[in-house]
């Protein structure tokens, strides 16, 4: 079957590594939307706090399957 | 007049060709949203199936015009 | 505390200037979406009439912060 | 022999496919200019009328051959 | 009408802004093409003369239809 | 389970359409690889012959499973 | 020394962490080719299940070198 | 004569526009910088505070010519 | 207040992760420049040993608030 | 003065040097274009024959200055 | 008639030139592949020793025709 | 051992080859900065007079190793 997906652009963010910020992103989204089914990871950047990374900012793209009409 | 458009990341497949899957992806979304304008594709892609093309997805932008205030 | 940002995709028109058509995109979006905290621009461009620019088409993305849970 | 090439851009569009929006593109094309060798995609848009696709709009880079001095 | 147009590269420059290099750009190849009818801006840049912006740099893409036949 | 998978480039042409010389191009890669599972188009672009398109060449990544060891 | 090097495209995947997917793709491929020197990343993603990260992919490009004639 | 130049990235602010914030990006480097003769705009972002643009901020890229040894 | 920054290109390495990487690429930056805010990934490399990843290198962009006059 | 430039798309060719090849398609356009000012290398690529370079094919950008009117 | 082609990457490297360079990765690939008909600059680097060029590192593309079944 | 490693962008030019303009800006950068290790090219361009290049314009990442500390 070939099934629609829309792609929503969410920013998690984290202080301690790269994939918690995925994480992140993902948990908040999931409240909400229905049938996320994938994710791209489009930008890794963050804030420095006294010379050590305070947290990661984690751009990605979310792909979730739109329902069947 | 100066319009404002909101721009939606769309994918749409379609077994038989990249045009069906377009057309797939903004009749799909032509139910929820009003004044689809326009649409650019992003990128092309699919799964293989038994040596063939099993299906084409196609990932789009889609515009469409917000109403005025 | 570690936000989560979601963003979209607006395009802005003005017949004056980039900067305004900037503040017509973010001035249509605030009024349905809170939180808009940044933006950041894609693509300029615009129509032509008679020789001259008849209005500038400034896309944008704008992120806005999701309320906590 | 070491030949000399230009480049153009054009935009082509149709109602029907990307196919066929390619050959207006180089049949307008190829009445006023000669030699031309090859063709390049660099993006498929088009508007969308009535929640279908109206048009497609492609635009291609051309490549002719130059006449030897 | 399913048109067909050309697409070239046009510089203009300003001492005193952005918007100004492209209306510089336009109007100096209105002259000599006729139905302009989008531009997209490609890059911003400039010349620094005793610090301070000297004129801006503003390479644009100018789209024109070509004439039916 | 975890899969690994090899990506491989590959140009596919054909006269007739973009859809075609996709297909060509995984129809040859098929009787060697095992395990093709998904395909993404990088270029598209051909050869012009009297003044219309002689064949497409079109790019693709072709992405196959690595047998378990 | 001058020496030659072959690239290659793999991706790898993991359900803990995205050097868990490199490592998984460096692993499966330094059974079948030697001398393999650096790795660079292209790609991360991934699939969502129930709410959360089911497993990274991670697109990387292998380099090695080839053997002396 | 062949000179060569140094490249550095500086992001500069203002709350009035983009020209602006190039502006303020140049004089604040050519006090410390000599011979400062190009830059070229990277990025062009900024904060948004109570539905309007806050400040722009423009990343430029400025060339500076080296002292002949 | 508009701030102005400079940005810089820095690569960090390191045996065990993508995050150490990035923090050592900091902690060695922030011992002679003052006011390091944010950074952002550029680019994960590394180098492979005896078939498993040697370091990470990653090269970062760090970005860092100018004193005011 | 601010001066309006053209910029046009030429792919040179040469069986000896990628320099050789620029030079090639610099003069074969300054035979019919006045004021041609600078050029940018776009791509390198090019023909192999009998295991080595056939020839060089540069594609550039050529910069020149429109007359005032 | 329509062929089909693979594309490897290849990294060829010399002390003398880029063009050097490019002939070092086509004939050590030209041992092994048959039909190699064209190649494509990725990337120029290299390393620097004694404040001096060591070896240029080009990367390239390398197209090569399948046998036709 | 996990070494940190500095990157700025130099301008080298020449008016005889590629390779030349690359050496100036090594040389250049050489007498201030310390184990400088490797280079990347960023762009070729360059200015046209009388119908030649009048000398080529390089940009080049230049990356140097920091002192441990």
């Amino acid at each position: 079957m070939s099934h629609i997906y829309k792609v929503i652009d969410i920013v998690g963010s984290s202080p301690s590594s790269i994939e918690d910020a995925i994480d992140q992103a993902i948990a908040r989204t999931s409240d909400t939307v229905k049938n996320v089914e994938w994710f791209q990871v489009d930008q890794v950047r963050g804030h420095v706090e006294n010379g050590k990374v305070g947290h990661y900012q984690v751009a990605i793209k979310l792909g979730f399957r739109l329902d069947e009409k």
